[in-house]
């Protein structure tokens, strides 16, 4: 295994971009694209240009040894993926040199195989095999225990010694941009009363980041926890959609099932781990102490800002959340060396979500639900109106980004409007 | 859409088996084996002789509209089942026709493509995306409910309102024949102590039925429950391993993880839901109204007797439940219709299982924690030795057949032994 591949924060592109562009030439994620042909490739991002990377290969541009045109002609970044990191890491050398200041050669040739963002269509990155969501953040799970069970003992007791996870459903994870259709469901209004089955009341968003896994372990075999970061190829930005009124009645004792499987959003854009690596930073000391397995000495968190946008039917944008990955408890490596200690495999392209990302301020808490309180503390919009939950027409957009003096590693965003 | 193909219950074969053969020519199911070459293919079983589907097709004998010979030459059932019910009955007609006794034509030929079961390797029969396990047992509910919540109330008020579900991990299912090792993970020995981590001293069972997928619906449409067994193609053995100790700690708030995902058996053969349709029975009344969306005139459960053997390291076979699909309380066709009120969308090969099928008298119980009574009364096996759990080289197998007059549709089994 190679070394991250860190490109230098002073680098600079022949492409334009502002300051505060997502996509500098140090972030290079992967996509899949189409143009109007509606055939999806792979493709990077650089500035608000997407870069076709099987056209620049088809044409000798990037020179991987082991690649092979096919990867790159996919609906889904999996294949590619199944190469390995020091693949990827290959090809996003290759492209520093292409599009880094230096590079006056053949620029017009290679701007054949550059598209504007808004001219092309971007899809689902990921065939996921299995969707795992995991309940990392400790302020979150605090609040839901606050609000639900009893106050002075809102986390369980195995709480601080495990990364609490569930199985989730893969099959309606969608691309950023995809409508999300208000689902019903069976509603106990009252306790004691007879359900009925309406569209759900309490719509509601969840804050996540994911990780997506570029390399297997064997059935029977776990991934020590040293090793990780190995298996973990990059991250999203996740939205975790969920029905608070279906998920109240259903979800004992097996967990959140309808509630939470009619849809989850992800961003476009695989952000690679390499790409973070300088924003790398420890997590919340552990309260208690943790088995060795769950122990790790290197910082494992990451610091990345994220913010949650709720966009009324005008068009209007109101910030309802700010919060940080860095407030996780429990990091990824945690979660992949738990996840695996049974011996449960992991496939190429399944995604381990966070949970909510809930920071210590009630501005930061990751869900509508936390954020006004279980209803009590609606929030006010500009358009003067208030949610507790979301309207039909509503729209949520989750971005994200790690903030470096000279550039940002930015995520993108996941967005998803509410329709009737 | 066809009617069920309902094979006529007299009709022989001029292959020999014996009566109680569970593939007798009424049962035709679908699989997928390979000879020595390791190379896999669709193939059906009559008797105990494999009958290999892409070799007939190569040849002629199966001359069905729309069939592709990569269908037939795939490592899963999946593309096949793309192709629908009526392709599949158009096939499994051209076998009735070609394997009855009336037809003495082309005989030897067409023994060019049978071989016998033990020659071949049989594989795991579909590429599972998402896997859903249901609690539709009343009794297996009520039972635990007892054990570990209020005897009083056994059954949680959503109970009898919908079909309990929740995700399952697709990655770790495996075919009848695989060993299953000993999973480790966090276990509390007392109330209020840090757990340690350690093998799971509670390896236990459950005896399921699984139903797999058929036919798609998108995301956002609901499946009407008159039409869900449309969706459904066939059914299958399954066993949900669980690791008890380990699902104790880990399973509030959001349900069963690792005590569940480091692996479930399925047995190889999909038996079609038409081969089942003359054993078509009501199941259980219902003790409360059911929403619309769950109600179902037409009797949608099936008399499939079912029978749990552990096998003790010196190959001695203990019975150690019998039991039946017809007492589940919640039908496949209402599982469906439930899964997809909210427009959960399933795709071809999605497998939902059962829930462990405990009958009412306590040598039907599904599970070893239900029959050993949570370690209270265990079970004494012939070779003089007891069973709360599964010991290091036990191995279960689970077998099922529904029995007409004439012939019986058998399942085949589902077998793993338990290594360390």
């Amino acid at each position: 295994m190679n070394a991250p591949l860190i490109i230098d924060p002073t680098l600079k592109s022949w492409i334009p971009y502002p300051i505060d562009s997502d996509f500098p030439i140090q972030n290079l994620p992967l996509g899949i694209f189409s143009k109007s042909d509606g055939i999806t490739k792979v493709c990077s991002i650089i500035g608000d240009q997407v870069v076709d990377l099987f056209g620049l290969y088809s044409d000798g541009f990037i020179q991987c040894p082991g690649l092979d045109i096919s990867d790159l002609a996919s609906g889904y970044l999996n294949k590619l993926l199944q190469k390995g990191k020091n693949t990827i890491r290959e090809i996003r050398k290759d492209l520093v040199q292409l599009l880094s200041e230096a590079n006056t050669k053949d620029q017009s040739l290679i701007k054949n195989h550059l598209y504007p963002l808004k001219s092309v269509k971007l899809h689902l990155p990921v065939k996921v095999g299995d969707y795992t969501d995991f309940y990392s953040s400790r302020e979150h799970a605090t609040n839901v225990g606050m609000m639900f069970r009893d106050p002075a003992n809102a986390l369980l007791p195995n709480w601080l010694h495990l990364p609490v996870g569930y199985h989730g459903r893969a099959s309606s994870i969608v691309v950023s941009g995809t409508d999300i259709k208000r689902p019903k469901g069976q509603i106990q209004l009252k306790d004691g009363e007879a359900p009925i089955l309406d569209s759900t009341r309490q719509l509601d968003i969840e804050l996540e980041m994911a990780f997506v896994i570029g390399k297997e372990n064997k059935l029977g075999d776990s991934i020590p926890i040293e090793i990780a970061e190995q298996h973990i190829q990059g991250l999203l930005l996740f939205n975790d959609w969920s029905a608070r009124d279906i998920q109240r009645w259903e979800y004992v004792p097996l967990g959140p099932f309808l509630a939470k499987n009619f849809a989850s959003s992800i961003s476009p854009w695989l952000i690679d781990l390499d790409a973070l690596e300088p924003f790398r930073t420890n997590g919340p000391e552990p309260s208690l102490p943790l088995l060795d397995y769950l122990r790790n000495d290197k910082p494992s968190n990451f610091d990345i800002e994220l913010a949650v946008y709720l966009i009324t039917s005008d068009g209007t944008e109101n910030l309802i959340c700010k919060s940080n990955s860095k407030y996780l408890y429990w990091s990824m490596s945690q979660q992949l060396a738990h996840h695996t200690i049974n011996g449960c495999n992991m496939q190429i392209g399944d995604l381990c979500a966070s949970g909510t990302i809930s920071g210590p301020t009630p501005d930061s808490y990751g869900s509508m639900l936390e954020l006004a309180w279980k209803g009590t503390k609606p929030l006010l919009l500009k358009d003067g109106t208030t949610r507790s939950f979301l309207l039909d027409g509503d729209t949520i957009t989750i971005k994200g980004f790690a903030q470096h003096d000279q550039y940002r590693i930015g995520f993108g965003e996941v967005s998803g409007r509410i329709v009737a």
